[in-house]
């Protein structure tokens, strides 16, 4: 291992989402978007191509999907595949590391769609206070 | 329950989150917010009041906060209480519903803590490759 990267490297302990210089901040931020999230969610079922997930995850743009896929690539969660047909067939599909945060982002999502409910009849009483 | 209600209020599995006008979706997508996200976390560890949230989630503004902190109540995730004091004190805390959802986000937010030294080993790689 590098100098440089020793300093970058430190134990877990030391990072803080809360704080806004932290490099966890930063990766936490990328996270903490719905397109972001509803690929990782849609990659967890298998590897998918591009028009599937675009398919898949409604209202999201071809700009926004590529731009996102590619933060995705560049954190090292998910992985692009070319296959040499014509024309070139390009396949998504979570690495390892992308598989280890779906596992932590399939419950919330779950969530939303479990609770839903609650919250839509909290809105109701908060609005019929107003 | 009235009729209106009940053709609101369906078995969860009717929900999606990846559906563009599902209400699930609608509440995800306030989820997928940073400011959300940090909030929960900061008060899972107890009840804040508005300035002792400011300072522990670095870089929020106060009008973020308190827009925030607003649709929260009206999710029915937080709770405001103000006591008589003067000035009067208001406190936020996690209601049940809200507690269960923070339940779903501290594995996520640990995630980029304990994770944070791969995604920058993949940034750099990814980066010397282009």
């Amino acid at each position: 291992m590098s100098a440089s990267a020793r300093t970058v490297l430190k134990p877990a302990e030391h990072y803080n989402v809360c704080a806004k210089d932290c490099p966890a901040r930063l990766v936490f931020e990328r996270l903490a978007d719905k397109w972001t999230l509803l690929i990782i969610r849609v990659l967890r079922q298998g590897p998918g191509r591009f028009n599937q997930l675009r398919r898949e995850i409604e209202g999201i743009s071809q700009k926004a999907l590529s731009q996102t896929l590619r933060k995705l690539e560049r954190d090292g969660l998910v992985s692009r595949t070319a296959f040499p047909t014509v024309p070139v067939t390009v396949e998504y599909a979570l690495t390892a590391l992308g598989d280890t945060l779906s596992n932590r982002i399939t419950p919330l999502l779950s969530w939303a769609e479990d609770q839903i409910q609650h919250v839509l009849e909290a809105q109701r009483q908060y609005d019929s206070r107003q």
